[in-house]
């Protein structure tokens, strides 16, 4: 959940995505909307702007978060492949919930669609089915609407509600504090962000999207639409751990979603990796800018744990134990603000 | 909340919207999710299918749905306003968070845009605000992306979370019996079902948007795009009634919303009231059948409330004190199936 769209400076504004005047448009949507609720309709918990909204109602907590799988629908639209976006529309919104470390309990979707494809909603709902049994989720509900006066192509949103189990506190990120050690978790591939400049390089490019890149064996097409992984059993697995700080879920924005977790503290990133081949295809193919490519790609990782450093032996053998045996440190938390990667020198300030 | 398009039978069909396949398809994206997710991810309760969808956590039971302004965003782009939809889009949701007699707690938008206008969000902000004021809900964030590969005008949609104050439960219509009277609460217009029909019908006459129609004042256009009531404070004063057993929200499928409250009794309206004078306009305008008016537009009821004989006066009483003394009988409840409109020769056998 993010007021923002895929963002990125140059390259992407090419693209047709320009963040200036969405910033601006955004402002003026939340200055549109004045009112706070009486506590007789829940209270309302930490800030927005970050991964999910929190509200307690009762003795519970509860999260919500809602996100679409933007400009990747017109990927699977093109490959005719929908069981991957289906199983990205669950994941963009859990793994939201997981950042606050909320339990997913509920999900409803919502499609709007230009024809009602019987073989299209079948995968779709194939592909719910995987993410949903991932996230331990229940389906709630859902609309799907055809409205080829509205859209060209397929818009798949969805909206996810999430809990705290007894004894667990949202994990806000506003106990990080310098020497915090960054646990990466690696990514299952592009996820569902940085679609529109990808599949735009591809276009460009007139790359074919039936045919593997150099060393690969799946399509290029293919490669581009695996679904997101999803982290679920990850911030399960460790959310009531003391030594943990705070989680980011590495999706629009790119290593800027570090920002978000709090932005009165830094982030050093000193082993980020070696580039994802995939990626590294796109940025030679497109001539993008690293500086970009870091602020718009997951670049391989798609989540962060942030953990005091004498946690993180602890916590790396609870998510061996759960499915993340890849969790690896990347980075610090340090006194000062934004996202740095030293080997590479780049440095980003703010998240939007 | 609803798996279905606006629905409608010949004439809709012309209008774009064909049932048959989009029930088929509907039905198909349903059978691919199977899972049902453990308790520890919160207990499901009562039927999909309803206005929204019910979860237990802890102690709480919560109630979610989503839905969007449908095509009624498409005249808001002719008119160049939109605080109506804004408004609209908060209502929708929350009159069926009202139809289980949940109280709205949190809301997310999320937007689905061509450009980014900062008039245009300005103006769904303030709208938005009016609705969240009406309903008393929280803005628990949303999501904002300007993607013009998918969308030729805006998609609006969003999504709800209510509770169940102390001691209150969901109101469901499952303790429904004949002899049961049905209260109807007027709409304040089309509400935001029927939008497509009703626009094509002004296309296709070559009817002025910025004209009134034959006796009123308001051009035609504004008065296509009023606002959704909102139903919230009726059902925050008479849920917690022992005497009220149902409630329905008249939206996409007009009268036939009724079946949704429970598809083993029947519904006579004996008293559906004169037809509004916009919808007797459209109606003559583009030759609609009655049968197809009533399954499709609100036809001036916008919300029913279902009590005992016993409790009408008190349910009555108590609906005018907090802004609806428009209550008012228009049917009951009867052995059988389906809904009959007596007095027009109509009726409706499913909602679908």
């Amino acid at each position: 959940m993010a007021r923002r769209p895929e963002p990125g400076p140059g390259t992407y504004a090419a693209a047709g995505v320009d963040r200036v005047p969405v910033a601006r448009a955004l402002a003026a949507l939340l200055a549109g909307v004045r009112y706070r609720a009486p506590p007789a309709s829940g209270r309302r918990r930490g800030e927005a702007g970050h991964y999910a909204g929190l509200l307690r109602i009762g003795r519970e907590t509860l999260a919500l978060t809602t996100d679409t799988v933007g400009t990747k629908s017109l990927l699977a639209q093109e490959l005719g492949r929908w069981e991957e976006v289906g199983e990205d529309l669950v994941a963009v919104n859990v793994n939201d919930l997981a950042a606050v470390g909320a339990r997913p309990a509920g999900f409803v979707d919502s499609l709007s669609l230009a024809r009602p494809d019987p073989r299209q909603l079948a995968a779709l709902g194939r592909g719910m089915d995987r993410g949903l049994r991932a996230a331990r989720a229940h389906l709630l509900g859902g609309e799907t609407a055809i409205v080829p006066e509205i859209v060209r192509g397929p818009d798949l949103g969805g909206t996810a509600l999430g809990f705290f189990p007894a004894g667990r506190r949202p994990v806000t990120g506003d106990r990080l504090r310098a020497g915090d050690l960054l646990l990466g978790l690696a990514a299952s591939g592009l996820h569902a962000n940085g679609l529109t400049l990808a599949r735009r390089i591809v276009r460009d490019r007139g790359i074919a999207l039936n045919r593997p890149r150099p060393g690969a064996t799946e399509s290029i097409g293919r490669e581009m639409l695996r679904p997101t992984r999803i982290y679920v059993a990850a911030t399960e697995a460790v959310a009531d751990d003391p030594g943990v700080t705070g989680f980011a879920h590495i999706s629009g924005g790119g290593v800027r979603n570090l920002v978000r977790l709090n932005p009165s503290v830094g982030f050093d990133l000193d082993a980020v990796g070696p580039v994802p081949p995939l990626c590294a295809f796109l940025q030679e193919a497109g001539g993008v800018p690293l500086r970009e490519m870091y602020q718009t790609f997951n670049m391989g990782i798609g989540f962060v744990v942030a953990v005091r450093p004498g946690a993180a032996d602890r916590v790396r053998t609870r998510l061996g134990r759960v499915g993340y045996p890849d969790a690896r440190p990347i980075g610090r938390v340090r006194a000062g603000r934004g996202v740095r990667i030293p080997p590479l020198g780049l440095s980003y300030l703010g998240y939007a």
